[in-house]
């Protein structure tokens, strides 16, 4: 499998970015799950770029679905999402030298694909293909909070900036759900918007790490060897692009701690199971421990900036200089949450539906 | 798929630690491939335990190809190795309460398979288990070899004590190769061992950060959806016990810092095309850029320490304390890391079987 | 994996017979393959029905290729293919009561999806998803012909009338390519019509044997356990709906011959090895031998027809009788073929992209 | 996947039939299911060869329970069942011209694995790998039966002679579990046994049809595209050598008639539905309609026989006259219909777990 993901829930990716769709296919949905349109809009909106800290590239990111769905219910069937690109400014990319942009895939997809990749815009590695993953995620994420499950990833830190820690989880996620600017603490919501403007304005960019909470999973998922929950979730991470790192509960940051300090003790709190902390991310041995799920993506910076760059020229293998022109995000951090909230909800759903069956989710 | 992973190669893990036999069986290796089996007991050795700082289980790895050889060379038919447990002190597990150890997976095990799971020395979860890894690593390694991709893993840091960055390659990685405590700087070497076996007296434990290159892949493999190179190794570093976080490049390092520092800029170098850093780690878009693969992995502290800890009865569901008797490792960093090598291997050999058929590695 | 089916090369299937759309995603082709559009509506031509033998519904079977074309060329991106349904009659059939039709999946999907599914139609079991699968094929086709792997299928029989064997492979092949009722002896051709004509008035249907042949392929495709191309090819079949019965070479037909007789025995022909017969299809062990592969396909008689029924109502689980209206095929065999045929070139490619590598079929 | 099938539980096969084991991992079997060792050794009996109408090679067919069972119960990791090679006369084959056997895997083998498999005794292709698969069957197959899921396999017919038809499925079942010649009607299996001592005598073969049912399986299970349980069990049937042909219900048998002979009506009997006949096999649109499957698999004659034969050298690829010698079967249709019932015994465990979970068979 290649751009496909998932066993008893799987999705499938396609398109590009100047192409007539993008789009997924999700099989393997139960049954009778509500199709949410207005969250499907609302999630979308959550990934779109606005203001002067993103692209001034606005998709309107109407959707189709296509199929799977029947009297605004899943069918069980394949469930099929379209979204047509609309605002294509081709011009903008043809009839010049295909010249790599460093920190992009136009190099590396050169080599794989010969050449003959669609490498308008980035083609199929265009940050514009994630509003699919956000679509194909606003179909499952009202299944999985209906086990109560919730989802919330929050700007940990950008720029330098830190925001403040999750206080009350549901809270917090609550918050994460409604704004298009996922930062926790609103006076650093504003230094970090602040800050993203001043880097536009020297045509660079920033990037920062992502802190994601699940709340609600049972204990008793995933496999050992080799169905971690953490190797499907960094799995389902690395997909999105400028993510490079990903780390479950305190990891890198709590090394050079001893054992006495990172184990997370169990205790009996009320009829269950709890640590009492949870340096552990929610995970022991690859399996939920019924704790929340935290960790932490580290996004690089976006690559696309304004400063002129060394690069080679993909058809004359000549070193040239390059100045990128036209639209592009000087941060992506705040769009790129939603996406892991989608994929997290995704990975979520195939896990449960493989351990516990297809008709976990049904919708009656 | 749960203790199966990859799809050219395939690799199947089995065993308990206190079971009759350990093993894996690679399927879709290509035929006639050399089967060193010098070098395969040269890998179990690196792994093995051994001096003060490592648990006084020592097995002697014994292993048996039992069947995919033939002649000294693989038939391309699935080869499977066996190693038998010999050194099983059961009495020191059986007949006392079960007591959830912290960090461990005894919790989510028992939640999982509902109590039925072999326990014994944690079981399908033990560390041992990966001595069937290593083995099944030291069957590809030598292909990998013979195509001049080299891979190599040092402690970058551990209790805080930090190794010299790689400085040639080559060099360094040989170097690794042929000691069983991979730090480059023989002080610092000297430095982390006297700081590990003094946590061993205290019955404490240390983690640390593994840093793995890989030099000598080709351009051009892996998938942008969701087959990346990241997503396929990070989900082989989590199988392995005790890693947490891993990142590609620079990732968290750099978080900070911008684009214009982060991206790597393309040139020419001789006749072929180079990044000037390697801020990405050898991967662009999810696809190889011909550079150095770096990554690191996040080692937690060994969860098994001797000091007193807050616990649950497994049977009673009461809250209890716990003291770990026995035999444990204060740290496993250093015996982690050929276990990283070794998925690294299995992995990458897989990817390019996958790219370039499954006569890839046909040794003739 | 449910809709999905191939590992190198993938194909994801979509769509009900009165949404808005059906499709396909193949996700794994090389890149630089030509697109031949003339070819795909010469194959959706093929598919589609005609004349009195066939049901009155005449989609137009335009299609959308949504992703993965660029400049005429495969890019080696997930390539999607969008039919629009357009004639949809919906009111044939809703504020129906919902009777099961024998022979159909109507009971079998209310029981798997708690009659959620779209049932108008067939919905996702509508014999018009082929169209799809018909449109996948025909992008992977010309890369085996290039290959010179040529396929073809006639009617072996149907309601008792036999047509002739194949005499010259490549001019049989030839011959079928080009014809919308596959039977290689024209006066057995009219004989069939005009039984499936007589068929027709009486509103019952017929069904019948496909023979393929399939010529070109190299030795040594195929695995012993378990992803043997029998079973590979099988398993492919027994996605068309109707085909109720595969075997390979003579098998049913030569079950009570002696293993003296059944033997193909080897032979030396200029500088490769030929057997002297081919009773067992071009396939030892799973693996192909050089041969020709030949298989044949029972398709059950369609269960659309016009006399009266024993039933259930799906709803109040009463029994009733059924007699069914609208527009229905009286054969499919016909249609079946070209299916067939695609289902076979994309089985092929994929077991050969896994065992060459994804560029095998690369276009340059 | 090469010699692993299955998702949900997957089984991987190794081993060689001159190598020291061969073996099954079973992964993904829920916790607790009881481990009844009378029963594997009962079912490896029912494999084994034995009488004048069997090879005299007999092995005791020794097996470990390498991991995965503790306490007589099966843990919920992986499986491993290891059973040696202990009558190896390996100087039967070695120091001999490589002649390849027609309608055996030698020559297909030896194109594939470039002339590095092992191949004394047909080696990973030998009959004798059924051994674990018929093992693996005999961990599943109790917890099928608890589940009411009785699975039986009789000879429909061998070398022209016809055994009479199911009459009731469990009285009938249960007499081919006691019995390791698998023929309904006593007299026919006296006359099937003497035909096969007398061909035996000739020094050839016969083959001919199994005919599998399996009653209880739910209404409800499969997918339509491309999951179907007819492509699921008939992928499983082509493993298994000599198989050539797979049918569900009439198909071949009932390909002349009309849809309305050959539709199943549908009626209520007491508070669930059934169908008045069975022709499609208990499967309508690939998914399961609570009535038996059945299914049918042709088996060619053995391809080792004792009458000269024209093959080639596989060195020189010079034509050359072959006459095999050593220890083989005339017949092995009564030994493979073992090998059918537990490959379908495997499948619909696979299906089932996928369906509903992997705790479906939990054993509680």
């Amino acid at each position: 499998m290649k751009n496909t993901f998932g066993q008893s829930l799987s999705v499938t990716l396609f398109g590009e970015s100047h192409g007539p769709y993008i789009g997924a296919v999700l099989d393997g949905l139960a049954p009778g799950m509500d199709i949410d349109e207005d969250f499907i809009k609302h999630q979308l909106l959550l990934r779109r770029p606005s203001g002067r800290i993103s692209t001034s590239r606005v998709e309107q990111d109407e959707y189709i679905l296509a199929s799977g769905v029947f009297n605004g219910k899943t069918t069980g069937t394949p469930l099929s999402i379209l979204i047509p690109n609309t605002v294509q400014r081709s011009s903008d990319y043809e009839n010049r030298p295909r010249i790599a942009r460093p920190g992009h895939a136009d190099y590396t997809a050169s080599v794989k694909y010969h050449g003959y990749e669609d490498f308008r815009g980035g083609g199929h590695f265009s940050g514009r293909i994630t509003a699919a993953i956000v679509a194909a995620g606003a179909i499952v994420i009202p299944a999985l909070r209906k086990k109560n499950i919730m989802i919330g990833t929050h700007i940990k830190s950008c720029g330098g900036i830190k925001d403040r820690d999750f206080i009350d989880y549901q809270d917090d996620i609550k918050k994460l759900s409604d704004t298009d600017f996922p930062v926790l603490d609103d006076t650093k919501a504003f230094q970090i918007r602040q800050m993203m403007e001043s880097v536009a304005k020297e045509g660079d960019s920033v990037g920062g790490v992502l802190e994601t909470v699940v709340t609600g999973m049972c204990a008793g998922v995933g496999e050992p060897w080799f169905e971690t929950v953490e190797g499907r979730l960094s799995y389902a991470m690395y997909s999105i692009p400028a993510i490079k790192g990903v780390q479950f509960g305190d990891a890198f940051d709590m090394v050079d701690k001893k054992g006495s300090e990172y184990n997370d003790s169990f205790c009996i709190s009320g009829d269950h199971v709890e640590t009492r902390t949870n340096h552990n991310g929610g995970i022991n041995g690859g399996i939920t421990n019924g704790m929340p799920i935290i960790f932490r993506c580290a996004v690089k910076p976006t690559p696309s900036i304004y400063k002129e760059q060394d690069s080679i020229d993909l058809k004359t293998k000549e070193e040239v200089k390059l100045k990128i022109e036209g639209r592009h995000d000087p941060a992506i951090i705040h769009r790129a949450r939603i996406v892991v909230d989608s994929m997290t909800a995704l990975t979520l759903y195939d896990m449960l539906a493989q351990r516990y069956g297809t008709d976990f989710f049904f919708g009656e």
